[in-house]
């Protein structure tokens, strides 16, 4: 049994994804942020980074979305979402994740979070001015050159896809308009449609449903 | 033939560590940043977000460290950079560079770079100021909790050590004291003699020589 730290939609919901597609069973634990609940000393046993998503499995914790999403593919080859067995093209799925990760998802944070890297009113409000900005630049680059389309590996559905349905759907936050970006909206409608991530999305309304 | 696009002391040093422990033949090219190479209409279609690390193979191009490391790793299984053969193990390797790079590189990209995520000087130099103190504490969480020790992952050397190795080189030019973080220190040390870490200095320090 697996069990996924999670707070809703926030980019967890991309790993929670991951584990509807590939049988393997979990359980999702939500972490309550508007408690404080990921500064927990509790929660700080299972991630000391005090982030989610994290994955507990029979052997450790592990953390960072861009693991646990490789992990999940190769913890159930047979789901195959991932091209385990090609190292160039695993190295590619690796990139498009590490990309939404160390830049796109981190370009988002300094919408709302710019109080990680500052200190003063004016600066996280210079951030939050030139976010929605930097966030619509990545996602051109995802559109143009990234994105190969119909799913990011080409013909082939892979955890990398759940990543960037995640993040697509955070554009609308900022009032952006997935219509700029005609590839990656069409795959954000075709990876919505799945019976995973409808799956998903049920699971956690139904879990912070009070 | 791999080709390395580097810029030097980058984060792209550890990527050329990985190569040089790998035994897979590389040569490494040098990205301007001082001629703004990385922009040029050339570099950009090696990779278009601009950045170094990037990773030319016989079938493509593969960017972003936590990336090309996995990726070195699997192509030179005999140099045993990663541990291939277990899940977990390779899960805790990516999580640990993927920390690396979405947070603690991010950390210190504040210090010079805040022009990607502001507009105004004043927060650049509210991201400047704070910059050192968010690095030191990234630096306290792996001291404490993810360093296993000797290296990353306990006994076995993998690319996540070129890669804290790399980082914790980039101490120094904050005035930060590796002292203050006794394993990391000690890991630094014991990284920094390896024939792999000194021939990659080398290659670089020859390659950028006027």
């Amino acid at each position: 049994m697996y069990t996924l730290f999670f707070s809703p939609n926030a980019c967890s919901l991309a790993s929670h994804i991951a584990l509807a597609e590939s049988g393997l069973p979990y359980e999702i634990k939500w972490v309550k942020f508007a408690d404080k609940e990921q500064q927990s000393e509790a929660y700080l046993k299972i991630n000391p980074k005090g982030r989610v998503p994290a994955l507990a499995t029979d052997r450790g914790v592990i953390t960072e979305s861009v693991a646990i999403l490789a992990f999940i593919a190769q913890a159930a080859p047979e789901a195959k979402l991932a091209p385990l067995d090609d190292p160039f093209l695993f190295g590619k799925m690796q990139a498009f994740n590490a990309y939404i990760a160390s830049t796109v998802h981190v370009a988002y944070a300094h919408w709302r979070r710019g109080y990680r890297w500052a200190d003063n009113q004016s600066s996280f409000d210079d951030m939050a001015a030139k976010a929605p900005k930097v966030f619509h630049d990545c996602f051109q680059v995802i559109e143009d050159s990234l994105l190969e389309g119909p799913y990011v590996l080409g013909e082939t559905y892979s955890v990398a896809d759940a990543y960037l349905y995640l993040m697509t759907d955070w554009l609308a936050n900022m009032k952006l308009d997935r219509a700029d970006f005609p590839k990656v909206n069409a795959h954000y409608e075709r990876v919505r449609q799945r019976p995973a991530v409808q799956r998903a999305i049920a699971e956690q309304a139904a879990a912070t449903a009070v």
